[in-house]
């Protein structure tokens, strides 16, 4: 283990993750500080004792006591804290981040930070449909995956403490991809899979669908309940990687239906077949 | 409840639908009986004390003294046996059905039916990825929905007891639609469902999925472990509805598309607001 419990962990955004994280970290008796937009989420998390002191907005002091920071907000919003804070961080910080989209930020981040303090990527695949500290727990991440997206400017030491973190946290896998693995593989298992949902539950207006449904149209649409200023700010920032997977998805569906209109059926049993193998080969896993 | 437990309940084809019926109504006291294509699936069912007679393949007696006949068959096959043994059947019998798709068998079966038996469609929308009779169990039929589909052609009587029999297996909801606006709406919440379940498990052969999920993909692709022969009959039955679906899922689609290429931040978030309403709304049903 490289990561000391006498280290100094603050939480910057407490949200559902920063507070899922504060929760975990905080057990295992890290010193665990948060900052965070609103007041009443440092209450919250105070009265629950995930966080041993918190403070709204930016606190100098807070910054400067930390030895690992985590960055638990959104993609922009993460680029101008650093833009405008990091000369509050103290020499040898490490600094990580939540965020679900590499490329367009890992390479700005690392390309303004100080070059006393390191950044290590990383992408918790957890979440709920429900938001803010008040939902938070780590059970969240029990049987998910955790990738850390190293760049050639990280340190094998930050890449391991990284790693650390994700198993401490309670991940049941820890991966690790480049960030452009990572944009590439999100837009299709994450980024993808929620246009597709967005667009089942859009595309027919019909008003009693809940009468008529099985099991299929209600787990194809749990998704679409969305938070739509997170997810389209994450669409936009992965925008190329996510516009080639829907070509790939849109081409074969396009020949699903071929299949379909032209009768095919030997066709469409192959596709099924296919298919059947995939998932059931993924579900061994 | 016009159904009386004295009546003679025969069901033809004793898979997991089949069984699923046998089990529940048996309960209730029905003399039930079954035939099917193996010996072994009426073994295990008498064994199991869920039917308390049955036969391999057909049996003219047994026809003969059914009041309520139920076919748990795929399309093709259901219509075939009518054709071939309804000359057994009772006078004044009632038969209904499983087949998830309807225009494309009801009419046909009504067509050529003995003027003394009548025959009311059904789709009870309830299943699992497992097959047989083994698996089999009337579980399967709580919160979930059951669609009758009567024409001109059916008595009042033949509806109420349709009606009731979807109540008496134990449905929580049981719904009336014409073939054709059935088979609009099942292209719709089931077969479109099942369409992007399949494309989506085979438009990206990445091999290491598994590693990098969350729960979203998982869900995605549940139903992605396919019957192909079933599935693949069925599609060509509903061919006409299906495409019509899936024309309407691929314009939505392609409008996100644009959206994502285009940046148009406000268009997509307006998008998923009205995706996150109607979710929310189906959620609260």
């Amino acid at each position: 283990m490289i990561i000391d419990v006498r280290k100094n962990i603050l939480i910057v955004g407490l949200g559902l993750l920063g507070g899922s994280y504060a929760e975990a970290l905080h057990r295992y008796g890290f010193h665990v500080s948060a900052l965070t937009r609103r007041q009443s989420s440092i209450d919250y998390a105070m009265e629950r004792g995930i966080i041993d002191e918190g403070a709204e907005g930016v606190d100098p002091e807070l910054i400067g006591k930390a030895d690992l920071v985590v960055f638990a907000l959104y993609p922009h919003i993460f680029i101008e804290w650093i833009e405008e804070n990091q000369k509050y961080l103290k020499p040898g910080a490490l600094i990580t981040d939540v965020t679900g989209v590499k490329c367009s930020v890992v390479y700005k981040v690392q390309e303004m930070l100080r070059p006393d303090v390191e950044f290590i990527a990383a992408h918790p695949m957890a979440g709920r449909e429900v938001y803010g500290v008040e939902n938070s727990t780590s059970r969240i991440f029990a049987g998910a995956n955790y990738i850390v997206t190293p760049t050639k400017k990280n340190t094998p030491d930050a890449i391991e403490t990284c790693r650390e973190l994700g198993l401490l946290l309670g991940f049941s896998q820890v991966a690790e991809l480049s960030p452009e693995e990572h944009d590439e593989m999100i837009g299709f298992v994450s980024q993808l899979t929620h246009c597709i949902a967005v667009t089942l539950m859009t595309c027919n207006e019909e008003e009693h669908i809940e009468r008529f449904t099985g099991d299929s149209f209600r787990d194809l649409t749990r998704i679409a309940r969305i938070n739509d200023l997170m997810w389209s700010e994450l669409f936009i920032a992965n925008k190329d990687a996510l516009l080639r997977q829907m070509e790939l998805f849109e081409a074969q569906f396009d020949k699903l239906k071929a299949m379909i209109r032209d009768g095919d059926v030997d066709g469409m049993r192959d596709m099924m077949r296919h298919s059947t193998e995939r998932r059931a080969k993924f579900d061994k896993k």
